[in-house]
């Protein structure tokens, strides 16, 4: 159940089994949405459910094998697996474990090493108790961690990926250019979170698996909170910020309005954010580290008058909201062409009071390409 | 940011603090979006961005510590917490390892134990590698199983709660009234789809979490895939499953559609599942388990002709999607006054087919309380 075609898959699964053989692992062990969903095209979004755990291993040569709970067999059927081990999950004796650890051991010498994601950004999504019986059992086989041979794969889109999250990105483009429309008479905040939502879906998300955003004078406090009951007022900054799902590829951008004439403070913060989005534009190149970028970005705000806020700024795109790298002053990956990443700086406008812009890309040889239409050079104003 | 009251949640922590009283737990520490949720009211979506870990330390007495990211700290400020401790993530060297293990260290004595979730339908929400760093920074306190210590208390609603899931079904039965307007002219059950997610938000739904379903002549594959290109055909029955979400409680059910007018097999199917609906709403009671569930529905659905299909015949429901227990013949936890449950039988009403239905009640003393609206005894039929 995917639209992209065999090829697609056949180059990951090269891709991913080339950094293994570089780092001597014999087998990766994948159990997070976003990693089974690359590797085989399962999507679904009954993830939603932490009844149960999903496994796909992935031998060092050979297609990968599913290990799933016995409702995802038909679905799973219409993936690129090789093979589908299935058991009556959630059993509260043995939810897999023994099928997991003879499917290991039947791909895995016993002097092997299994490479599971094990660093930043990742997390192992199956009981702790299980996991420690599963090391047991495969002992003296090592686990050891696989979070680079995942993410230096991941984080170079293919054409077709980069169509995938360039669709998702038209598809906000276009919800956000009714935002006017659907602001008025909205009332709450939570209206019009609700009304954009299904704008989104209405100009083709499958769905929405992301929106914050906030609303206050000279803008808001936080960029991560969902919305509350109060009214928009004249005078507000409005932001909001979503993560619609197209093909299991996610856009991750934002759009400030405000609500009449904006003061000066906002428009100034707003300045400052385009300008600074302007240099990374100009200036983001393959060869330079997320810690050059995030050095290229502070500079831009500060030479602009303003003070950055809002921890990182910017990060890369994918398969999932948010992927590694981070724009931080301590993140030395290094950027390449076919990263998909989001430029997002913040600043403090006011007291207490951020504002954010953000806009999605994808790094090419001589810089980068928008993959979202730029934010316009002054901030909407949508009628009180 | 949370619509119920500070009692509730001092109701939450003294009945998870009685709970590791009993069970010599010194703290519990927590890291899902619905623990977190649950003990503090923090309520965000930003848990869909995989970036960052989140951490809530529970000890035996006082309130919650929140050790959490630097961009959540506004957010986290609005809710039940006793103190923030905050680091500015994701940091590839140290990603909150040390504020944590420091502010454990501060909790819990040397000689004492920390709970965490580790069992069925439970996982840690942090990077291995850094788990194992915190594990050995702690030592020689110990991390002990707080499976039960939070599945005891989280099963059993309160009448606050209880009222929460009620309007999240009360959104999807309204929802489920326009289908047959959704469908009309939708062609595609990817339009399908769309439509009922913002006719959803439309109702009220804050987001719409989980939306599967499926179509086809006399039933359908399986209950779990998105949607796809096909148009619908006549003699088709349409299922939708969703889990829309109002002040972070979910519901969870579906409902079936007759495209024109069904066949014998379908309507037999769906004439096994009422009725199999209907045996479990009279006899469940507090003091069964949930493998007696199970029994009483597999045995009403061969009672009525039927073979059990789909997994689990229903389970626990609130905080998120699907919870504990599972109604299947291995579960032998026992149901108890103020669960919140789904019933939901499944038969094979064809070759390679399957029709469920699914309701959302309130185990109560004297039996179930429907939480949604009961399906009609006729599949409702929709112009095709």
């Amino acid at each position: 159940m995917t639209v992209f075609p065999p090829q697609e898959f056949a180059r990951r699964r090269a891709a991913l089994q080339a950094g293994m053989a570089d780092r001597g692992q014999d087998a990766l062990l994948l159990t997070s949405p976003a990693d089974v969903f690359y590797v085989t095209g399962f999507l679904t979004r009954f993830w939603e459910s932490p009844a149960r755990p999903w496994f796909v291993v992935l031998p060092r040569t050979g297609g990968p094998v599913a290990v799933i709970p016995d409702i995802g067999v038909d679905l799973m059927s219409t993936c690129r697996v090789a093979e589908i081990r299935s058991w009556p999950a959630p059993d509260p004796v043995d939810d897999g474990v023994t099928l997991l650890a003879g499917t290991l051991a039947d791909l895995v010498p016993e002097t092997g090493a299994i490479g599971l994601p094990m660093g930043l950004e990742t997390s192992l999504r199956m009981p702790v108790a299980d996991f420690d019986r599963l090391c047991r059992a495969l002992a003296p086989r090592r686990m050891v961690d696989a979070t680079e041979t995942v993410q230096r794969v991941r984080e170079i889109k293919s054409e077709l990926e980069i169509d995938a999250i360039r669709a998702a990105c038209a598809v906000a483009d276009r919800a956000f250019g009714r935002v006017p429309d659907i602001v008025a008479g909205a009332g709450s905040l939570a209206v019009v979170f609700r009304r954009f939502q299904a704008a989104l879906l209405d100009e083709g998300a499958d769905w929405v698996s992301y929106l914050a955003g906030g609303a206050g004078p000279d803008g808001y406090g936080n960029v991560i909170a969902p919305a509350g009951p109060a009214p928009l007022q004249p005078g507000d900054i409005l932001m909001l910020d979503t993560g619609a799902v197209k093909d299991g590829y996610f856009c991750d951008f934002d759009r400030n309005f405000a609500v009449g004439p904006p003061g000066d403070t906002a428009r100034r913060a707003y300045d400052v954010l385009h300008a600074t989005t302007e240099a990374a534009l100009a200036q983001f190149r393959p060869g330079m580290t997320a810690a050059d970028a995030h050095r290229v970005m502070v500079g831009a705000i500060r030479a602009a008058g303003g003070i950055p806020a809002g921890g990182r700024l910017g990060h890369g795109l994918g398969v999932t909201l948010t992927e590694w790298p981070s724009f931080t002053d301590r993140d030395r990956t290094e950027l390449r062409a076919g990263m998909v990443l989001t430029i997002e700086p913040g600043v403090v406008s006011a007291e207490g009071r951020i504002m954010v812009q953000e806009e999605n890309i994808v790094l090419r040889a001589d810089g980068p390409e928008l993959l979202s239409r730029r934010a316009p050079l002054q901030m909407v104003e949508i009628a009180p």
